[in-house]
């Protein structure tokens, strides 16, 4: 067996923990909380259906490995919750050391073609990495509204939080934005989300 | 909320179910059974990092979607293992009463879309759907591999079994094939697969 395959075999075993990487989210109908392997393919299939709806026009192929490659640091690094501010200040060191490592298991242009796909994703600067957010915000939202803002409740989470982060969506789309109010508001009216007078 | 919207968001939630469908593969480092999103999951990824691989050019993007989607029927058909003979005889018309339901909840133009894409895999005529093949069968072989071919010795499965499906890989890509029969002549010597003189 030769080198390549031997690197690619082991990159693609140690991924397999990302199934073991659990989220803040619950599954549909109250179910166990997400893992990041679940979430990214969820994503994926999303940005593929959803790709109508993005600002301009995608490559949906980009977008794709995008998603379904763009939790891999938590291997190392942990999920942090979007609404963890004390997390969110050590999360991009945590995760710039995981991704050395574990991009640098694939053969080297392997390592560069992903590293670059993952920085896209981060930067969020294209039209590509700012569809991938709109999934990446899109789907845990959607989730969390069958379960009755299971989520936010659970955190007691405020309106502010989600809005500031849920607006991104518009970088991506417009329109998914504008559902995504018509999400928000009803949570809110239902008491689902904490008003900020109150905080 | 228009009725396009509404229909999308009904599938993208109605998959969500694919996280509870079980499969027989075990994580690597001995771990729980796993699911047919994280199956699916890793299979795209796995496309996308071994296209070189294929035995003709792929379409990856086809591929990938191909990869994400393959198992949804699985939903209300449930997983049959790759050796369980008896189950084996039924699927067929279980997944397609799935596959009917499940994509219907979709608009018109992206049912027609999956279907065509769900059925291409299962024909499996086209490159795509070939190379589709030799990641849903290499997926789970090197899972199995880590786990020192548990799978195969918790189902007493045996060498001929095991080549019938693997041998398919070859018309996706010789050279993974090449690299399987390596790693399951090492299982036929451990002992982890029986040999077919003693059934």
């Amino acid at each position: 067996m030769d080198d390549r395959i031997k690197k690619q075999m082991d990159f693609i075993l140690e991924i397999d923990k990302e199934k073991n990487i659990f989220r803040q989210t619950h599954l549909s109908g109250h179910g166990r909380s997400e893992n990041d392997a679940e979430h990214a393919w969820h994503m994926a299939i999303m940005a593929y259906l959803l790709k109508e709806y993005a600002n301009e026009k995608i490559d949906i192929s980009k977008v794709m490995i995008m998603c379904l490659i763009h939790d891999v640091v938590e291997i190392d690094a942990g999920d942090t919750y979007a609404y963890d501010e004390e997390g969110l200040k050590s999360q991009k060191e945590r995760e710039d050391k995981a991704k050395e490592r574990i991009f640098s298991l694939l053969p080297e242009d392997q390592k560069d073609d992903l590293i670059s796909i993952f920085d896209e994703f981060e930067g969020n600067q294209t039209m590509e990495a700012k569809f991938a957010h709109a999934m990446d915000n899109f789907q845990p939202l959607l989730l969390n509204n069958s379960n009755d803002g299971g989520d936010w409740k659970q955190h007691g989470v405020s309106e502010s939080q989600v809005y500031k982060r849920q607006r991104k969506t518009k970088d991506g789309s417009e329109y998914l934005f504008e559902i995504t109010d018509q999400i928000l508001k009803k949570h809110i009216e239902k008491g689902n989300l904490k008003k900020d007078e109150n905080r």
